[in-house]
């Protein structure tokens, strides 16, 4: 698995373009992206949970009944959410797209992301959408990266390489973060491709499974987005023996892409909003797997702990004050609390009591910036793993002022 | 109900005091408050919902089995949580005040709020539990205001008068906040005294319902504290024909006891940690109390939104999503958000649709240091109340290096 340029054209068979339709002021940035695979694909798709829903993910339901897709639109900008015309504009997208590349509108995905709640416009998109569809090449990938960025810093892409048989197949992805991020479902924007050949029904099970320990998992500032989605086209071009149960071709496909989701989970994390550093809390032997993940999801949303860590101030009282207050039974006799970094390994709190520790060590060791959280519960046999990010000014400054 | 000096000695036959004894390394800033009664009262708590609980809770829950107390002491600086030996420092703190005041350590309550982690030590305690003695006076009341104060930048004392039949009766309070605040359960620490006459259980049932709609309704950063309590103290000095009912009088009492809990929630809730401005979030037509409260708790909980109004900024996008990501079955199809200030009113979503309005006009009206945003959910009948602040650059600097 590796970060690459062009990841999401790395499977066989997937173009993509990204360019600047005019949604935003911008010039310089992109606000437009297509991919496209060249035969229809199997689709699966996990969207948000929030009752309040972006038009696109009303259109994307509606197109999704018969599992299949052959190209995703996404633009930036614009979230397309509570709009009065939002679905019919969401529509459109797709039934342009459709024309240029001789498909059904049925056969499009549509995803938007940007500011809630005001209109989104068709022109820029109408104007610009043969120039889109002219552009789709296996090298603009990252095109389409840049188009689909908000508050990002920086691209996320990923890709990597397995082996079903004699078949080698490919999986490509990119993401957006990196504001209104909490774990009730997939959190971002994630477009994922590969050329393997599985059932749907398989597909859709594992993208659940793997969305559930990555995507579910990260916390930037505790808000579930109104338009989030993942979606993962595979179109069969690596030529293996289809999937077609849970086997162990299965399983290797569902490590791989586990491997990008890990990936893509801690880089959306890593670049959230203001953030300096990279926050992973592994939570060990809790009494249960669904307490481990409440525990490791409520540390890295504490707006405390966060605060503290911005300061790189070991306050892990925040921690256990964060534990105390998970919904569920659980033992808080035994809570042991060690930061780990590149600058060493410190143990602040045994037994869920003080332990002496040095303080200048400390610092040192959440200076770095990427700090694991280790909580070992002693109370069971499951554990988590969840990310997040440091709250900073920055974070405040950019969302002081987001609209404008 | 007015906000006054010395009001927790406004009713008849308390006293109290506050000193510096040396927890703290600033000599300027008072650390030790006593509250105490002439005579034994009955008392009512409600306690912190965090699993993981201050030694002072546990002893304050252990002492109040006779539902009684004369008197509270109260240290700031240091939590007294998670410490090995917690509870026996708790305890020997309501065995030094018994000593001094000629009492059983189980008519003393404890309370302490700071830092989690830290070993108490008794030594300043000790050392100057005479002197706080010594300055119990019916006109330190505002001196054991001071000594409870964290990072609260204004005192929170609160007094009013209602009359049972013929008698006048009054209470008084002090409250502190100001960070790791959240409507879990009490939500910091509150300590309210009457000299009214009422039965033990009426109390603590009158106690509970008045938290509920004020102490459980603020958040400032969704953090529920390790230490949270508020005590109330009735020594019926007053003299009413003693409230045995749930009658007229108990109503008369609980509202006044209501407007003391609104007018603290607001105060704490105002003075958060880099608060600007106080905002009060109002639900109504939900088609559910339930729901009315928590769409207004998770909407002044919201990090994002809470951004958006430090900036000014009308981005009421985010009020739906907050909306949108709140449990329960509701209706979204039909909500209306509007802001008022002392600068006027403007609605900025109508139906769950954008709705135009003038940008300059909800700058002017998100500038004044009191915000209302008034959410109708045309859904129902059932309406809630929630106050919080915004999310400033000072909250992360407060608390991106706490204990330093």
């Amino acid at each position: 698995m590796k970060e690459m340029r062009n990841a999401i054209c790395f499977p066989k068979g997937f173009l993509a373009s990204g360019i600047h339709c005019g949604i935003r002021r911008n010039k310089k940035r992109r606000d437009l992206a297509l991919l496209y695979s060249v035969n229809m694909a199997q689709c699966a798709c996990v969207f948000t949970q929030n009752k309040i829903k972006g038009a696109p993910i009303e259109v994307c339901k509606d197109h999704l009944q018969n599992h299949q897709a052959q190209a995703i639109i996404i633009n930036s900008g614009n979230a397309n959410t509570c709009n009065i015309n939002g679905f019919s504009v969401a529509e459109k997208m797709c039934e342009l797209c459709a024309q240029e590349l001789e498909l059904k509108p049925e056969d499009i995905l549509v995803a938007s992301t940007g500011v809630i709640g005001q209109e989104l416009s068709i022109d820029p998109i109408q104007n610009n959408i043969s120039d889109l569809v002219k552009k789709l090449s296996n090298e603009h990938g990252s095109e389409a990266c840049e188009a689909i960025m908000t508050t990002d810093t920086q691209k996320k892409e990923f890709a990597t390489t397995f082996h079903i048989g004699n078949s080698e197949c490919h999986i490509g992805a990119i993401a957006k973060g990196s504001g209104m991020i909490h774990p009730n479902m997939a959190t971002m924007l994630a477009f994922i491709t590969s050329d393997v050949s599985i059932q749907y029904d398989l597909l859709q099970t594992m993208l659940k499974e793997v969305c559930d320990e990555t995507f579910h998992m990260i916390s930037v500032d505790g808000d579930t987005s109104t338009n989030d989605m993942a979606a993962i086209m595979c179109n069969g071009q690596a030529k293996n023996a289809m999937i077609t149960q849970k086997d162990h071709n299965y399983q290797i496909f569902k490590e791989a892409l586990m491997e990008i989701g890990i990936a893509l989970s801690k880089a959306i994390a890593k670049d959230g909003e203001g953030a300096n550093r990279l926050l992973t809390c592994i939570v060990q032997e809790a009494n249960h797997s669904y307490i481990a993940k409440t525990i490791a999801k409520t540390i890295i949303t504490s707006t405390l702990f966060k605060a503290a860590m911005f300061g790189k101030d070991a306050n892990w009282g925040r921690i256990l004050c964060a534990i105390g207050y998970c919904e569920g039974e659980f033992s808080i006799a035994n809570i042991d609390v060690t930061f780990i970094s590149e600058f060493g390994m410190i143990s602040v709190c045994k037994h869920s009591f003080a332990c002496p520790f040095n303080e200048e060590q400390a610092t040192k060791i959440l200076s770095s910036d990427e700090v694991e959280i280790h909580i070992n519960m002693h109370d069971g046999s499951s554990s988590a793993r969840a990310w997040g990010c440091d709250l900073s000014y920055d974070y405040i400054k950019i969302n002081g002022d987001y609209r404008t």
